[in-house]
């Protein structure tokens, strides 16, 4: 297998030298209608990536299909999961899909499964749950648990929050919701006061989450909900789980009632299909709710096999990502889930996708000539509209969109106003933008004007259910996996974020100089 | 007053030519220490704009003075609330600043003086909030209302949500929080499902704000909560507030029991000081706790008055981000606040800058030949520093940052951990991520290399109050007007939302052809 860097592959140059498709061109009229029916790969759970929007053309197809065969990016994939050492910078292996258990062969590390550690965690956490759901066990009292806090920071809180946040109302009408989530992750004192304040302590299950143990930000909330159970009268021991490595102080550990494990071949923006988000889910939403999600995730790993683009959404939406970032050089994309359950994803996949791919360096540790990973941002739509897209229409920056739609509601409560629900509105909404981006609109008032040729994508799902969400969550980790291997970088370290935590270490003995000194002194630290 | 373009202004060719300044050269060593002691501007309530890692220095700051008394930004900002029709394109005044009361001339339109219009709203505002407070006014049983709804999207969302969070914990703590308050804003039907479910409408209020009283997801999620409140058994007139123009269908209405006024002079990204923020914040936190919040506001008005860009914070803010947009060439921009509470005012900064500075022709809508607002995007720390920063600090694409920071906690309950409080440590972390950025740091693993030279600037405060919060939102709100001067485009017109409601419309009226079409189909509209 090669592993070259995107600039010496002569795909890229044929593609670099091809003319550029205009959107505004190909979307108006008749042929745009042959586009959305035709430019739509099937995937999992019912839901189809169209990419009718994009500014691509069959021709343009064919080279991105021979810049994945020269790139030899499904090969890579089975690589991966198969067991190869694919995180470069810290010499692991990159296991997230074992945890969905249905890929490529047994990985065996010292002796041990992986596939076979990751589901004995999964069966262990079932039966923890079960047990907390039953009644079997209960806090000091005797009482059951009636809410479920998740302490724990990145990985650790915003994949698993997205998750729970996408389900929490499905699980309510449809009689899933086991036990509420909360959530604690940032440093700021304010984070815990605040979920503390009020909370039922007495009858809450605290989950800490830290791989190594010694996370500082989840270590400090640890200690701060410990004082808290200890001034209501209760033993902490009684009230906390944790989540955690087999090597790490947490683990068997008396200050706990129990510990799950997770390992080091799993990255925490991977890690809502690991220990880490499962246990917080399987205690909110039943382990049947979570195995469901898994199994969603699979099928979409599953897709992310095949070799022909036209059939593998994710890898197409990979490499038409890698097109408008190095070809048509924009910096940004944004993520538009016409959904308010999806509140949060697009959070998690600005973590998922600018802490795997924001990198300079190649999988080898040379720096590489062309941009990676770019700037991701969203919210729901509608909420958009009424907000930053204008600049989206009318500004100087195109930012190429990934819209997200269901056809119905998860409550189903709805209400029919001037002719329509309002779920109907809201899927009027995104189809208009699609091509309100697209096609625009000429207008002698140039303040009026719509260019138009703005690319965007949608993904078109029936519902938002656990499995719908598991495809679309493993839909944007192939797709990141995909553009990495793409830029030859290594997605599965983060060197990034060490600098800072050293220098904070440093503020906080006093041991400062210069700038930093005085920072420190305007903060009176 | 001139109204140039910003390529016609003597100033900006001269800064275009001027050698710029390395970040990482003059923040490293003892240089470093002076620039964070002479770089900062005093802001009201004890706050400053620290721009000691910004890529600017003497030189350029002098060319940025020149730049701003060239363009007459400070006569235009007088010109503003002295009430000149600013917004060219809708050919209106532009008003927000009078809401705070303070400044300038009395403005009288059609015979109505603005400034006693506004203060006439909040007072009969906070003599309604005190009638809710006291028990005066009740619902059909006599019995007082515990919660209070927003119902609304964009400005009428966003501002007053971002604020309320900001403050609702500071006020649980000082037993200022009368009224706990939720927000309905998406068509999404789920988002209306999700707040009505388990509430308790019978003790709810709810403000229903629409301008024009026409906006489309706003009328649709009033009548789904008045279907709720019929189903409950109860009077929808005895539930529901209007917040809406004296013109509107909305205003004296006998479904609702009282309505509060706004005007066309205030857009809706600047209505957190109108009446559309000062009912459900009067009614969350107490009247007082608005007029603080309002006289915070108004001293950052009166400091951004000053033609000396060294003592005008929101001034200087905006130059430099036009210098990082126009001559060094950056996109995105990203607002990082130190502060859980904060968690929702980089969503409202986005709207308020994207929708205000996302535009292609100027004033007289003329295309413009440079490039205008930034994208905008940004998630509290200490969250983001396990999430996107990895990109920020290492990826291709330099991102200014924007960071805030305050050296107390708003609720007071802390812990100490190896030494420091979860306070301290969150002050160490903004202190440790400027210098990270700023200076970076050699290895010899260029995995492991930080090329530092990434600019930023901090807002340091004591606490976040309400006062504290309205000199910020001010800051911001002065500082995204004086960008819109600078690149001589109209920030109060939103023309590019228009488009996507008319096709919207046209798909829910089955009136579509070519792609339009075809997606309608997809989601079986």
């Amino acid at each position: 297998m090669n592993w070259k860097n995107l600039d010496e592959l002569k795909a890229f140059d044929a593609l670099k030298n091809t003319e550029p498709v205009n959107v505004r061109d190909v979307m108006t009229g008749s042929n745009g209608a042959d586009r959305v029916k035709n430019y739509s790969v099937p995937m999992a759970e019912g839901m189809a990536y169209n990419y009718a929007a994009k500014a691509v053309d069959d021709k343009i197809l064919d080279q991105l299909q021979a810049l994945a065969d020269e790139a030899e990016l499904t090969q890579k994939y089975a690589a991966l999961y198969n067991g190869e050492v694919i995180n470069t910078g810290e010499k692991r292996l990159v296991l997230h899909h074992l945890c969905r258990s249905q890929l490529g062969k047994d990985v065996v590390v010292d002796g041990v499964n992986k596939r076979e550690f990751y589901t004995t965690q999964q069966h262990r956490i079932a039966e923890f749950a079960n047990k907390v759901h039953s009644g079997e066990l209960t806090n000091e009292k005797g009482e059951p648990y009636k809410i479920v806090v998740q302490i724990g920071i990145g990985g650790s809180d915003l994949g698993p929050r997205a998750i729970y946040l996408a389900l929490e109302n499905w699980a309510k009408v449809n009689n899933k919701l086991k036990m509420e989530a909360k959530f604690i992750s940032n440093v700021d004192p304010d984070d815990a006061s605040a979920v503390l304040y009020g909370l039922d302590v007495e009858h809450a299950l605290f989950i800490l989450v830290s791989k190594s143990g010694t996370t500082l930000e989840t270590l400090t909330n640890g200690a701060f909900v410990q004082d808290a159970l200890k001034k209501a009268g209760l033993d902490p021991a009684k009230h906390m789980i944790a989540v955690t490595s087999e090597t790490s102080p947490l683990a068997k550990n008396e200050g706990f009632m129990d510990a799950f494990y997770m390992d080091d071949y799993i990255g925490g923006r991977y890690s809502t299909s690991s220990a880490v988000g499962c246990a917080v889910l399987s205690l909110a939403f039943g382990p049947d709710v979570y195995a469901d999600f898994l199994n969603g995730a699979a099928k979409a790993d599953e897709t992310a096999k095949d070799p022909d683009i036209r059939k593998n959404a994710a890898l197409l939406d990979a490499l038409i990502g890698v097109y408008e970032r190095n070809v048509l050089g924009y910096d940004t994309t944004a993520v538009l889930p016409y959904s308010q359950a999806l509140s949060r994803f697009p959070a998690h996949l600005q973590q998922l996708d600018m802490e795997s791919n924001g990198k300079s360096v190649n999988r080898y540790g040379d720096p590489v000539n062309y941009v990676t990973g770019p700037i991701i941002f969203g919210e729901p739509g509608t909420n958009g509209q009424h907000s930053f897209y204008q600049l989206l229409h009318q500004g100087k920056t195109i930012v190429p969109l990934q819209f997200v739609g269901f056809k119905e509601s998860q409550m189903g409560n709805d209400v029919v106003i001037e002719g329509s629900t309002s779920q109907k509105k809201l899927c009027a909404n995104v189809s208009a933008q699609i091509v309100a981006f697209a096609c625009g609109k000429d207008d002698d008032n140039p303040n009026k004007r719509f260019d138009g040729g703005r690319p965007s994508s949608v993904i078109i799902g029936e519902k938002l259910t656990p499995a719908s969400l598991g495809t679309l969550l493993a839909h944007f980790e192939n797709k990141v996996m995909y553009q990495g291997f793409t830029w030859n970088i290594n997605s599965f370290d983060q060197e990034g974020v060490q600098l800072g935590k050293v220098l904070a270490k440093r503020v906080l003995a006093h041991d400062t100089d210069g700038a930093l000194a005085v920072y420190s002194d305007l903060f009176e630290i």
